[in-house]
């Protein structure tokens, strides 16, 4: 087994994982939570979300917790931006990346962001271009790439169409995303060939939901790929919107625990990481949506 | 990715889960487990377990849960028989399989099963013996096979003296159990490749645990080794003794979601099983524990 020896994650808790959340947190505790993570090793943090705050009043706070941070070196802080009005916006926190977000599934990029995949894509050029001419790293991330709460199951060859408009505009990285966590190893392997026909290897990450239980082992198929940078969320932030009470993003702590075990470096201490989950699992009221969270915890009281 | 096309899972919900309830199961819930089992496609079911009613009270109804069986041709009914005593018991009940269970740690032995290693295989042999003479198929299962409560890491040469000791006493069947779960996909890789020494592909099983989240990364290593049998737990019947709270036998609904995810036969019906693992997750007053089944159940309430 051929692996990667080094893997770069991207803790998307405060974003995406935040954002799923009823009730607003505070702009104090985003901001801590984002120290947690970076003192524990995390070097990639998706911060916040540059969007109407009447659509999602949960990232209202986005110019206060970028303003707020302590910022260390070496640390990329990222931010959505899903049009100019957005990136005009984000500019003030200066980011060191923006986050543009599209779909492989017509039906969810409708229902999701009220717009074509064409229209999108019309939206998110002049973000990518302004970007680009200010230096700052630009990712596209597109959803659904196996499967659609709507569409079902969605053909490699939408993943390839997608992969092709995001690299025609200029995007310089590809989030490859399994939004409802149906897909299984063989399905997002065939997901990432389809995207790296337009982006290489080193720009090109997976995002996978644990809702079937599937991200670790999707994963693992991925790292046989050679891919060696995903997306997670501490704590298993964020839930599943398609299904209540079900498992959205993969919890950090599952995928380093795996990574550790396949002696694969991450740079991340797991107790500190445990730490910074239990820290904002304390604030929400609720246990650490991951497994590796909650044995680390029940060994730690005995 | 070569894998194998089908892929047989051994049910170990009603023995292994059900041994670890604080309360015992009545006989009745238990047989109408077994039958809901089998009528979702399981060919193998781990029952019940022969031992002293002092040490395992919730296996006290062997024989009645044995005699209360609606059998179906094909389907393979297995029962413990830790000792010679728990055989003559197990007789009764015609099981088509008896199942000894040691371990690859020393301390691990002397704490679950109150004697060294050695000791287990002397005790074991007349068994085996006995068994094979009546033509009931043996399965040796080795615990603690990757890493021990007390020991820690458990090394591959440790499996592979377990391994010989059980062919040279006639086991037909050897089970690697990771009884603690924090086995990842190489170090699993491993035990197996230690184990596969003195048992061919064909007599070699998986018995992972999902308490780190792992236990599908590790079962797809063990599919692209051609291993073709693994247990698994409905409901993800059993928790873990060794920490409070936390996750034990993997669930059954999510091995069989990755396996037809990957285009593999199991025999199974998925949503027969996710009712199986509901009704004794009702009776026990508490939620199936796991991801697949929660995801199912509500994706049906809407």
């Amino acid at each position: 087994m051929q692996l990667p020896s080094k893997v770069k994650l991207v803790d998307v808790g405060p974003r995406d994982g935040l954002q799923n959340e009823k009730e607003p947190v505070p702009a104090a505790v985003k901001i801590a939570l984002v120290h947690r993570l970076q003192d524990a090793g995390l070097r990639d943090i998706e911060v916040t979300s540059h969007v109407s705050p009447k659509w999602v009043p949960q990232m209202a706070d986005a110019a206060e917790v970028m303003a707020g941070l302590a910022r260390q070196p070496g640390v990329r802080y990222s931010v959505l931006t899903p049009n100019m009005k957005g990136f005009e916006a984000a500019l003030q926190g200066k980011p060191d990346e923006v986050v543009i977000f599209g779909a492989a599934s017509e039906a969810f990029s409708q229902r999701n962001i009220n717009c074509s995949i064409a229209e999108s894509i019309e939206r998110f050029a002049p973000v990518v271009e302004a970007a680009r001419a200010k230096g700052i790293h630009v990712r596209a991330v597109m959803s659904t790439a196996v499967g659609c709460p709507y569409e079902g199951e969605i053909a490699p060859e939408r993943v390839e169409m997608f992969a092709r408009l995001a690299r025609q505009i200029g995007a310089q990285h590809l989030g490859v995303a399994d939004t409802i966590g149906v897909g299984t190893p063989r399905k997002v392997q065939r997901a990432m060939e389809a995207a790296l026909k337009h982006f290489e290897l080193d720009a090109v990450s997976g995002h996978f939901h644990d809702t079937y239980g599937q991200a670790l082992a999707n994963t693992l198929a991925c790292l046989q790929m050679g891919i060696w940078q995903y997306d997670a969320s501490v704590a298993g932030l964020g839930g599943c919107p398609y299904a209540k009470g079900a498992t959205g993003n993969v919890a950090t702590e599952d995928v380093v625990f795996m990574l550790h075990g396949l002696g694969i470096e991450t740079g991340i201490d797991l107790d500190k990481l445990v730490d910074a989950g239990k820290f904002i699992s304390d604030f929400l009221g609720r246990k650490p949506n991951s497994r590796v969270a909650t044995a680390v915890l029940n060994k730690r009281s005995g």
